[in-house]
């Protein structure tokens, strides 16, 4: 069946979150929203395009940082209501820096940072 | 620094994403939701509990089905707006009875079906 973005369910907002995953190792680097447009630009691209809430616009991922992501594969929920793409990441996906957004672990019930700041 | 519910970003309906992942293969089981209550419910049962949108009640990962999710890990993402559980998932995490809710990916501009549902 022919994938259309339109086909996905997305909030009052016209918003669908977006998990990136780490294709080489599988480590969850961030999560994020993409709306039909940008879920369909990352397709044609093979640039990971998220929806910017705050700047209320694209987000070409890396765009000014150069840490960009490549999809190397979208898949699509149950529900159809939450998005995986799968992607090529270039340096740290965080805007701290660190390979991933997911860097505070809650271990007895302490919070315990897992990750440092990449070197540049 | 310990820990507190109250200190995660929530939306406009209290709520707060929470991504499962299987703590042994690293693969994305899938993606539901929490309010502050059930983010401490999980951290104190050890039994990952979702906050059931369209039933408005807490849902304890696999309390009808057998399909529990049992907490290994859980990590707050940097605008502490979104959460990754690492999880030992008992049989499959979709009610399709697939092991991942994310089965459909998207090639060449088609949907593909990659998991087919598990044998009881």
């Amino acid at each position: 069946m022919p994938f259309d973005p339109a086909s996905l369910t997305y909030d009052a907002n016209g918003l669908i979150p977006a998990i990136a995953q780490d294709a080489l190792s599988g480590d969850i680097l961030m999560m994020a929203w993409m709306n039909a447009e940008s879920v369909a630009k990352t397709l044609e691209t093979g640039r990971v395009t998220y929806w910017s809430r705050s700047r209320k616009s694209f987000w070409v991922k890396g765009e000014t940082s150069g840490h960009v992501q490549r999809l190397r594969e979208m898949r699509v929920d149950c529900d159809r209501d939450a998005l995986l793409v799968l992607v090529e990441q270039e340096g740290p996906a965080c805007h701290t820096n660190r390979r991933s957004c997911f860097y505070t672990a809650i271990r007895d019930g302490e919070e315990v940072e897992i990750l440092t700041p990449m070197e540049d």
